[in-house]
């Protein structure tokens, strides 16, 4: 297997030692070595606090977005799996005040069922925690049945909206329904052109037709909706696009949004291109856009492929996506 | 070929249009639509410009590095092809006011012929323009020739650093200067363990055995120094390390920077392993380094791989090192 790593037990570990040395005015280790936490936290008494726990192998999602205005802690959970109730308590320890704190749980199995455990635990110690489940990815659930889709890349709208909200001091309930509303007005669908190499395993994580393009496909490779026959970039954008607003109609004049999220082994050529082809369909339907993102931010190992994240923001939630922020790998967002 | 383009003809002006689009506030397209420029600039007259050009597939080099702090403007040729003189011309044209302008040339052949070349143009039609040329590579030629090496990752080192410094207003002369001593006290090695797929050709761009790494190869597939079998990732740093400080040794104390930059289909999980060995090597050593850049920068489209780059910067250096910079891709540089 021809991944960089020192041995397969000591990977994410490695990694963590890496990233709080490179970064030691943004991250520190939080009590336990697999908790990353900001360096100089706010007053957990007037600010709340934003934690996530989630398998790692995704990176930067969502280690990399600790720090001032997103993130407040990390639970860095092993490769693509979910930490344990008990380190995720760890977590809303360490970052958990007067104030209260949220709990990002993207919406996958062992994600939710552990997190869930982890808010039941903080509870029982006194602890003022509420779970907030983040779902977007159209493919993995039909419309109506929402809070049964995936978390995807369309989550990074509420860590950063939410994160910018908390630093202005906004208190837990208000932050929760915020939280929620993002949600629901964030839409996801994913594309896969080529598989990942697992690093546990060393294998490709799936097989995939050389003229086939998987539509759908989760963040661990779980199955979507449909193929695609390999063509101009053109004509997939288009079809996925249709997917997206087929499931929530953007009005003509409706400021949006769009976030073009890299799988791994996507090139940002490759991306801007699915940026430029979501452009020009919006524009097409008089939706004004702007501050997108485009780039590779959670990732499947090398995986190939891209999603597309539509948000169609209130006037605040705007406010709070470009306000900025200082972490070690969430960018900048600019547009006025 | 699964690569997300809509012809290959389209696929670096789609790029741009994508790139212009996503990024307003920062950068436009110049006279020329092969010419991406800052949207407002600061007089030209008044301030040096920084430029480049250089064939795309690399990015977010050069183009994203585009903004406040860093470059002035990028030339944007063809797939892994210098644009030739006259369209570099056009670049030098868009941005020399009387403060003159420097081009920067990452050392390849057809770099240096058509930046040479379009020096000599803008001369003639009396602009001041000096070139730079940029040379870090360790494994493309011996020490002392260190003039005939290759333009690596370590280039970044010169862009943001002369980018800061211009900012300040610093004039033609001494930049250029600066420039050369930044170049002087940077040296890169490589190491590659996948190749990437040609977005010309849809054929992987090299070959190399299941179990083995080459040394030093160069951002096209160019032949390195040398091959070393997988193993533990601390072995293959060291060896790399070793490297480095035999062309250039740096004594215990001197304040260091790391730069790890990931080819393109190498994890960030890896990029940070590989971070915390450089790093190690450099306390056993007892040699203080701060302000790392750790990421994908420089890429060869989907190549699995890695440098390694150490500069030795002066205070001054490293305060430019560490300034704000307002571009799409160049990541603020954090440390005090």
């Amino acid at each position: 297997m021809k991944k960089l790593f020192n041995s397969a037990d000591r990977m994410v570990d490695d990694m963590i030692d890496g990233f709080v040395a490179a970064f030691p005015d943004i991250v520190a280790r939080g009590v336990h070595s697999r908790v990353v936490r900001r360096a100089s936290p706010r007053p957990a008494d007037r600010k709340v606090s934003l934690l996530i726990g989630n398998g790692s192998g995704h990176e930067p999602i969502a280690m990399g977005f600790v720090g001032p205005g997103v993130l407040d802690a990390n639970v860095v959970g092993d490769v693509f799996t979910a930490p344990p109730p008990e380190l995720i308590l760890q977590g809303i320890t360490d970052v958990t005040g007067a104030a209260g704190s949220i709990l990002l749980i993207s919406r996958h199995e062992g994600d939710v069922i552990n997190g869930n455990g982890a808010v039941m635990l903080a509870e029982d110690e006194g602890l003022k925690v509420r779970p907030l489940l983040m779902y977007d990815d159209v493919s993995s659930a039909p419309k109506g049945e929402e809070d049964q889709r995936r978390g995807a890349p369309g989550t990074m709208f509420i860590y950063k909206i939410l994160g910018a909200a908390a630093e202005t001091g906004m208190p837990l309930e208000p932050l929760v329904a915020l939280g929620e509303e993002v949600r629901a007005r964030t839409r996801t669908l994913a594309a896969a052109v080529a598989p990942g190499i697992s690093p546990l395993t060393g294998a490709p994580m799936f097989d995939l037709p050389d003229d086939e393009i998987f539509i759908g496909m989760g963040v661990h490779g779980e199955p979507g909706v449909g193929r695609h026959k390999v063509g101009p970039l053109r004509d997939l954008v288009g079809h996925m696009v249709e997917v997206i607003l087929a499931d929530r109609p953007i009005q003509s004049g409706t400021p949006t949004v769009i976030l073009v999220n890299g799988a791994g082994g996507t090139t940002l050529m490759e991306l801007l291109t699915v940026y430029r082809e979501v452009g020009t369909i919006l524009d097409a339907r008089g939706v004004p856009h702007s501050s997108p993102m485009v780039g590779t931010f959670v990732t499947t190992q090398e995986m190939g492929g891209f999603s597309i994240s539509l948000l169609t923001p209130s006037d605040e939630m705007l406010q709070f996506w470009r306000a900025p922020s200082t972490t070690p790998y969430f960018p900048a967002i600019h547009g006025a």
